[in-house]
């Protein structure tokens, strides 16, 4: 289904931002978090199925130690990574390199028209025209792990990894979970609705 | 399981409110949202099993109608209703009534200790001493129906109904999902730890 994505009248009321999804992208071996562009998905409840972050639960990690023991299974809302192309490019300028690709980030979307993606709250909803409907769960706290990615393409040390967390802060994007089930495509508009 | 609910000094950074769970409510018959006292319930990951609100899933209403059409089926955070007793005071005084039960208005559990419940923002974490653990999805938008409930206890009219909604806007509580499942039982410490 695809359906059209414009404000109307009635909905003036309601904080919209037009953006692009620019690419999509999945976990093409589940051992590692690095992603590779897939054009399209289909999300369920759970995420994308086959991707490294599908499930209805996940074990809590490290992000929820003040809450729960480690491994515990609790619901999975850090379905989805959403990067926007204008917080890759301040990293990149910050880390001094040419470019910081999507993929070493295990982005599953690129979007392009929302400089402060990072900082977008949680409850937004981001209604892609394929169809799907993601809901925002607040920012991806960077860790060290892209950092190494980086480091390795550039033929650069652990310290350069870790600059990467301080480079990352809030411009590493954030998580989503699924609302409405469906489609998602690279070129989609997507209409995100503020809370 | 039991576990203590104790702010250890490495949590120290973390914003914590104590609370008590008062009372646990489900609803005896599903085709009213009016609930009854239960004592304790067990909780997975759509909410409360056999309560009018349960389930992984539910149809878009009137509070999406800018997001999807009414009857879409979309993720279901909208699992559990909690309601504060301070709040709850407030609505009584501002209707110049004796007192508003939470099983009127629909209440599947209610807070001693949070007077301003109904302002925790999205992403904020209820632990239950009993096990089971909540994430705030935000405030309860007030309609009538619970008003209606509140007029017929006390032989008043349509008018006095409508006067909820406003006497409630900012105290009608919040909506739940579940994070972690398990038990809540009347009586339990309610750890709640800001986002």
């Amino acid at each position: 289904m695809r359906r059209p994505i414009r404000r109307r009248k009635k909905d003036s009321w309601v904080k919209i931002i037009e953006a692009y999804a620019e690419k999509v992208l999945a976990t093409p071996d589940p051992e590692s978090f690095v992603t590779a562009s897939v054009g399209r998905f289909e999300v369920d409840l759970g995420g994308i199925p086959g991707d490294r972050h599908y499930g209805l639960m996940r074990p809590a990690d490290v992000r929820q130690k003040h809450l729960y023991p480690r491994g515990t299974m609790i619901a999975n809302r850090r379905q989805i990574s959403i990067l926007s192309i204008e917080d890759n490019a301040d990293i990149a300028e910050k880390l001094e390199v040419e470019t910081i690709e999507p993929e070493w980030l295990g982005a599953n979307i690129l979007i392009r028209g929302v400089p402060e993606l990072t900082l977008l709250p949680r409850g937004a909803r981001l209604l892609f025209e394929s169809g799907a409907a993601l809901i925002c769960e607040g920012e991806n706290e960077p860790c060290i792990g892209p950092g190494e990615v980086i480091a390795k393409h550039y033929g650069r040390d652990a310290k350069f990894a870790a600059r990467f967390v301080k480079a990352a802060h809030k411009r590493r994007g954030i998580v989503c979970s699924v609302e409405l089930p469906g489609t998602i495509s690279a070129g989609d508009q997507v209409r995100i609705v503020l809370p």
